[in-house]
């Protein structure tokens, strides 16, 4: 640890070095934001010319109060007394709630802590924290962690096999393994193992010890117990509503095979004239213009967004609970239905006690799923953003289409289903692990691959040849004739 | 039906709002126009903003005869009376030629049709139009349906499977199926079914009901029996040269893995350089010069525009139909062939009476294809466009490279189609659909696939990863010797 | 050849026309590229144009030494005599040292060489060349072509297949297959076959016939023997800075699914945050200012440039040895190891005398690699990039990961290596060639495609979902699992 007099040459050289800095910093910052400038000017300069650049580090919390409303970036309903009079800076935001967190330390004689949450955030924000922790994304590690299926795809798929003469051996998934790809979206539980000592360019200091750290998953659960990480979407440290509003900020997660939604809404026409036209979007404006800000939807614009007409007319809610103009669930499982009513969607129960939203056959659970009259009420709320530029025709034509393939893509999973248990009944794999065989791996990618993306490209408007060749009928329909082939060679054999 | 009162009223709510709107619309509209406006301002603002923006909406037609020929982009040989004085609007388009139009019905006392065709286009855009019904584009419906042996391809492809043991039982496709997929790109059959009421903001409204609506594939066959939708590249409601121009447009269909134009192109060093400069082209200027509005090219330049040196001398004339500088038909089919003379490729015959331009074995069908001479003139005609940036040398290795690979392509798929003949003559598969089984499969994927991208690869000056390992030369090879390997287990047996 | 009477006309011409024109040409050329512009910028204006909006163009060599050298885009200790006063033009790098290229020829007059290469680029650029001709990349073709494995995989995958029944029968690959798969970016070797006459819009003209022309992979074999083609990423004719930056510029060679670099960028945030911020980068200046010009880093802001605080404390030191900041070797061959020494890697041999840097089972070989103290000095400038937006803790937490993820790929890769051994002694495939069995393609995607995708994606700070399904690890573990059912069958037989 440093002691104030090294802490204080330190600060004495940054302060003379900054003279000679071409790079303009924020004045109403707090001092204790000012001194974590002073040093980190130096030590991590990117972040702080990124901070630098964004709203948070020109604009006082309060001035939001003295524009309408429906411009506002904030939800709280009134300026946070603490931040008044300065932007929001280093130590506003790393220097929160400082009993709440495990991770706290001292640092140069400031307590704060590494890692910042939706508890942090909800200083500012509490209406966008809430909406967030009733979603799905908020849930996302729970979901897969305590679904004791799910785990058991995640272990398959993240462990290994060793040659053990005659037979592969199954190896389990390491904490990495879990890290590098299931958890590195859903989330990883970041813990505090202690304290250990890191050389840095001001000598050998001692931070806190953290345990599947780094990780900016949506449902990541932090030190300090709270569920999501704000940066998935508005990344560290501009945290701004551009980059939320960018399809690409989304594709981190939603690419192809399991949930292509950005590989679809890139081959379909609003998709071909985001690439085309998004220089000329203003992306900044809050609330969002139809027709005038953008042209053409990016996934915000259906989903998240704030979007209105030029005279402020609301043609769709802003959301933090991303399913919340949603109806019916298309990914992440084998059969479609109705979306779920509580974001922990690990808590449902199938009608054969499965922790699933349907059956095996597709029967959908008698608990927990969104009723047919708040379905309804939910395409209300989407078909108003489509209106935007579409007429109801239009509209009507699209969903009718979206129905049938909806029901299409069940049947078929539910033929690939039959061929499942039809070669676990001739012994051609065992269903003890539905993951970890031959005949199961196409199966699954029957069901979490291609009726996944068939369903996806209905949906967002069509995506023709991905849904043909790349990932879809295609494929689907060659997967089911691969499967006959393996259940019926077995057959053959006896 | 709304009464003219519930109109009136409307309109006068329209009128007044518009006072407190920020959004400019243009003033030399038609009054049919001005009412459209009015109303759809607030209920589909989206799409008239969008149209605020374009040319269109600012331009009147005849202010094009005041500049040289070479910088128009109208084809009609003077302004169209009908729209002098008028800038073009949204009555232009959707009220045009009345009688001609299934779709034409009465909407708020104003006679109009929902879908817009070329017909209607070619009142300021003859030559297009003209160029464009010669093409292969405008005849992709036919294509498809008029071909006895791609019909089935399409069905096979956007079918299914239903398990009933001992055996997989084939499921036809449905049309909403078939629209998703292949006639998602090459256009749906847009028919009036009658009238149907829908529900908008202004209350009940009949309107046409149309069927396999919404679609803009590039050969929709119209409720006015033409063929095409100028907006598959042009999309509503800005009609503009630039989104047409940008290699996003063609990629929404020229998509791998079947037609891997877009990802080829964008593994190129021409597709690399236009993610790198494309903000700081002019994608706007008719005619377009080489070098300086742009300096590498798009799919447009090579293809379709009218490029030209900073003298406006002419590389390459404009033309709709998009094969016009093509000589040599890469993908599609099992063996190239020679560029067809028709765009209505399926009233070819190979020497087999099949539909098709080459037999199985790859022997070109004696009549409807380019002859020697025309295929050397428009090579011609794509070399004097290289030759703005490559010299004669450069282009010439270029080629006789593609020659080469042409025919080495060509090869493999004969061994593919020997490897499958023979699996039907043990018995492996059966010819009647030589689409739906494992063999076939494989067998379609070695041209549909991959010769067709190692083809591509080639002619678009080099995609080599692309070609190697993502779709080329490996896949292909591996393919096969997995044909092998089924024929020859079969033979086995016996 | 022309006569100079011919010449002369042409050039009166020229002259005559370029007063029509709107572009400005740099007035500061030499007196011979001049006479190459007059007539170029008619016969192939899209280059010259290029060239013209070029710093080359614009910037006489001596006025770098005007300015700080940490700004120098040159490297040559003084200004190059013999283009003092003048811009670099067509000339200037067409004409230099004649006598050492194989191509040069008379062309109009002048004494020019087609392909120029580093040696001419060296006149100003000499550290740049010379680290370049240390790495991988100049060593691309030789490390193909001169290791006999390589050469075979190589042969193999570029090659083809006849059915002579009962068997396909190996087709050896052409000098053109080779050069549109593995040679596109490793480079071919130009040779020049005598002289040839071309048609050009001046008439017939005489010039070099280039074998194996045009290309421009990394490790080209030039007509003077020079290594490298400078243009793979500083395309011409602009030779720009910006266009080496950008990400785009390395993804021409470095995709999926064999060096998925591009891609795995792509779904990371860092990708994720470049397509959504470069319009807003300064992709010129230098050195390159960290958080100011780039919030976000590229493939060059990590390996190759030069990155400065804003006050021009180095992060990361200018390399065109791209390999410089690396210590383990991730892909490209079945196991990980220390980087090598010398960038020609056919050089190295392992313990079992192969021309590998491990055995087959992954042992590393005795010499030619990385100390581990080497390999440490290595991670510490690569932390010092990383350091600039990011704390220790957050990039020790990263390479600690990463260091599991590496050991867990060599320990899968062990697995399907002990499968196609098990293969070879049951009989299921002949080692001979262990590139053209179906066993051994399942052997080479397990290493070639997954294993280096997992590290991949892992050592460029995550693309979870790539890592998982796309190319990851579930697709390794199904690999291993068919590999098992392919050596497993065959055992069952007998």
């Amino acid at each position: 640890m440093k002691t104030p007099l090294v802490l204080a040459a330190a600060l004495a050289a940054a302060l003379a070095s900054a003279e000679a800095s071409g790079l303009d910093l924020p004045k109403n910052v707090s001092d204790e934001t000012a001194a974590c400038l002073e040093c980190h000017r130096q030590y991590t300069p990117g972040i702080v010319y990124d901070w630098a650049q964004s709203r948070h580090a020109w604009t006082k919390p309060e001035a939001a109060f003295d524009k309408p409303a429906i411009t506002r970036r904030i939800s709280a309903p009134k300026p946070p007394e603490a931040f008044r009079g300065k932007v929001v800076g280093c130590f506003e935001c790393h220097g929160q709630k400082t009993g709440t967190h495990a991770d706290t330390f001292d640092h140069m004689g400031f307590s704060i802590h590494v890692v910042v949450t939706p508890k942090d955030c909800e200083t500012c924000h509490p209406v966008e924290v809430s909406q967030y922790a009733q979603g799905k994304k908020a849930n996302a590690y729970d979901n897969l962690a305590q679904n004791a299926l799910f785990s058991q795809l995640v272990d398959t798929v993240a462990g290994g096999w060793e040659w053990k003469d005659p037979h592969l051996v199954a190896v389990r998934s390491t904490p990495e393994s879990r890290w590098e790809t299931c958890y590195g979206c859903h989330g990883t539980v970041v813990t505090v193992r202690g304290m250990t000592k890191v050389q840095t360019a001001m000598g050998e200091i001692e931070v806190p010890d953290l345990a599947n750290w780094p990780n900016q998953g949506v449902g990541r659960v932090n030190p300090d117990g709270s569920k999501g990480a704000c940066t998935s979407c508005h990344a560290r440290h501009g945290f701004s509503i551009e980059d939320a509003r960018h399809p690409h900020t989304c594709s981190q997660c939603h690419l192809e095979p399991d949930s292509p939604a950005w590989n679809v809404y890139r081959d379909s026409k609003h998709g071909n004239l985001y690439e085309v036209r998004e220089a000329e979007f203003d992306w900044e404006n809050v609330p969002w213009v139809i027709g005038r800000d953008f042209t053409v939807p990016t996934c915000a614009a259906c989903h998240m967004s704030l979007v209105v007409d030029d005279k402020n007319t609301v043609l769709g809610q802003r959301s933090h609970d991303f399913g919340a103009r949603l109806w019916v669930r298309i990914f992440g499982l084998p059969y479609t239905h109705p979306q779920p009513l509580s974001g922990a969607t690990h808590t449902l129960r199938n009608t054969d006690s499965q922790p699933l939203p349907t059956t095996f056959d597709g029967a959908p659970a008698a608990q927990g799923l969104l009723s047919p009259e708040d379905q309804a009420s939910r395409k209300v709320a989407m078909t108003k953003v489509c209106n935007g530029c579409h007429n109801r025709q239009w509209i009507e034509g699209h969903f009718r289409r979206f129905d049938v393939t909806v029901k299409e893509t069940d049947t078929l999973v539910r033929t690939a289903t039959a061929l499942m248990r039809e070669g676990w009944k001739r012994g051609v794999a065992d269903p003890k692990n539905p993951f970890d065989e031959p005949l199961e791996h196409l199966w699954l990618e029957t069901w979490l691959f291609y009726a996944n993306s068939i369903r996806y490209a209905s949906a967002m408007t069509g995506a023709p040849d991905y849904a043909t060749f790349k990932n879809g009928w295609w494929n689907l329909n060659n997967t089911l004739k691969k499967m006959e082939a393996a259940v019926t060679r077995e057959a053959e054999k006896r």
